[in-house]
């Protein structure tokens, strides 16, 4: 079978050895005569990959019994709702920062719920960035900062993060898992599945405990990040294949190892970056020391070369490389699965584009 | 393979030739050279799969333009909320009827958010049984009224519903799609997939639009059905995977036809409770005039008894026919893929243990 190079945003590509992994044992769960799509979420078999799934969370982030490992349902979008709800008091500030799209969103539906301070803001700029942790001003006594580590649609980056006196709070959905980082200097991360974690259909969130006791009493059972602590994520029924499918990926990446699959993702990214470096007719859109190592974007000399490069690409068999229907151009979305053989004939392909085009 | 007779009430037994489907497919969906859990929500692969699954819905339920097909995550315990912070204005009445647990489940969380009328209460009765509509004290000019159609856990189900001048909304989450009825009498009916649909991690809502208009502006864009509506539940990445397990579901629906698949289920309910009439040694725990046609529930003699009768029917391959831990006794769940020849192994099964321990 070809594997059509997928550079899709989310979902997308999943690694091969999990895909037939899960095919394989999809109508006979290790010889219990049922899918785990059927197994009951409150029976061994399911609850000995839901236990998995957590400890190898707990391993590759180094966290300890202060964190909580929470698989959630609403992506990260719920989130942006939820974190308010539960951390952001009656006469409290939270302080965020807008890099662009997702933080906006994030920044959105915060305001609904309680007094927010853009402590920084470039998320309009082009180039596309993050703030500096410079330019950052934050509230004395904040409740929180929320920062987006990677913007998915305009492909900034945070490379380092702030160190910052209230609970830091990030949005990781599209860089989770991609590189190591002192997940022990955050209150709160989340992150939606279908990026570099498994398909959609699940938040994964990562919370300091003590964290949860904030929340005011009239928020509802599945709003509450206690009820879920309490319950291991099993208040309700869980969204169990999907957990399953992160199961696998876990181990998968403790299998390659977190800081070999960063050194991958980086060198995946400088050949990309290199080409588009290399040419006149290819334009980066993010400030060099922003530049995600996941989203990789750029221009073409006009829009309707971009269309071209899209349509060719995909008759090549490259899928998805369409820019976010926001902002337009090209964008390579390079996640901790995808191959650097991908990258490769990308490469390949566009320095013929140009040639033929330039 | 030997499939295992999985009596689960959910995650529950899904349609063999739909895992087939699913399994054969996994690795390249239609010749895309993708899984479908790696297609973009957005490109044409999945759109197809999303379109068809809310088409097929509409069609098996005969609704039209007036309601919309909404594919949301978080489960029927997000929806205990929702339908409350969308539905119910400052100042109204919601009614409620208490049928058991999970009826009361809806009542907790909707009494968080505004003010309820239990309008019928039967939830702690023995023998278990639904509010007759007569019983009903209905609030005058109500925000809505409230039902559980099919009570999981003690295994009592509406056999008929009740007319009501206010929307009437109902948690289907257990018989779902088991039986032909008038989805244009209710105003919002939503349902976990796990059930009769496909497997954990999405809610079926079915809502006359017009109800969409009364939510507040404040509530958080995730929660408001109306962000949903407006974007074909698509506002974020929506549950890929499950929706397209859940539009093959409802091809195989469709190809069984509604009517079929509702005599099938009365006769694998009526099988069961005639071993249980027939007998002295078990003791159905359902008022007969409401006795579920999914989830069948019955006492032995005996706590030690019935963990005996549990442990024999594992170990001759029934799983999941332990009562749920809060009222405790047997429940054999037999949704709409639950196969006959299930049902009458678990009577000869039930007849020998009788036999033996009687």
């Amino acid at each position: 079978m070809a594997r059509t190079y997928n550079f899709s945003a989310g979902p997308a590509t999943l690694p091969l050895e999990v895909l037939e992994e899960a095919q394989r044992e999809l109508l006979d769960y290790q010889g219990t005569g049922m899918s785990i799509m059927e197994h009951s979420h409150r029976g061994k078999a399911y609850m000995a990959v839901h236990e998995e799934a957590i400890a190898n969370t707990k391993e590759l982030l180094g966290l300890g019994d202060d964190y909580a490992v929470l698989f959630l349902q609403g992506g990260a979008s719920l989130q942006f709702a939820m974190i308010p709800m539960n951390l952001l008091g009656a006469g409290q500030t939270a302080d965020y920062t807008n890099s662009g799209s997702w933080a906006a969103k994030a920044i959105k539906e915060a305001k609904l719920l309680g007094h927010v301070n853009v402590a920084a803001d470039c998320g309009k700029e082009i180039p596309t960035r993050v703030p500096l942790a410079s330019e950052m001003n934050l509230t004395e006594g904040a409740a929180y900062v929320h920062i987006t580590t990677n913007e998915t649609i305009s492909g900034a980056q945070w490379k380092s993060f702030p160190k910052t006196d209230a609970p830091l709070v990030a949005d990781m959905s599209s860089d989770i898992l991609s590189r190591p980082f002192n997940a022990q200097d955050f209150g709160l991360i989340y992150a939606g599945a279908q990026k570099n974690l498994a398909p959609a259909g699940m938040a994964l969130v990562i919370m300091r405990k003590d964290l949860a006791d904030r929340v005011p009493a009239n928020v509802p059972s599945m709003l509450k990040y206690s009820t879920h602590i309490e319950n291991d994520s099993m208040f309700n029924t869980c969204p169990c294949f999907t957990i399953y499918m992160y199961m696998l990926v876990t181990r998968w990446i403790k299998k390659t190892g977190l800081e070999t699959l960063y050194a991958r993702n980086v060198d995946k990214a400088a050949r990309l970056y290199s080409a588009i470096d290399a040419s006149d007719f290819y334009k980066g859109t993010a400030v060099p020391e922003c530049r995600s190592d996941m989203n990789v974007t750029w221009r073409l000399p006009s829009e309707e070369l971009e269309a071209t490069f899209v349509k060719e690409a995909l008759a090549e068999g490259f899928s998805g490389l369409k820019g976010h229907r926001s902002v337009g151009g090209i964008r390579a979305s390079i996640y901790n699965a995808f191959p650097v053989e991908g990258v490769d004939a990308l490469v390949s392909f566009m320095k013929d584009f140009e040639a033929r085009n330039g």
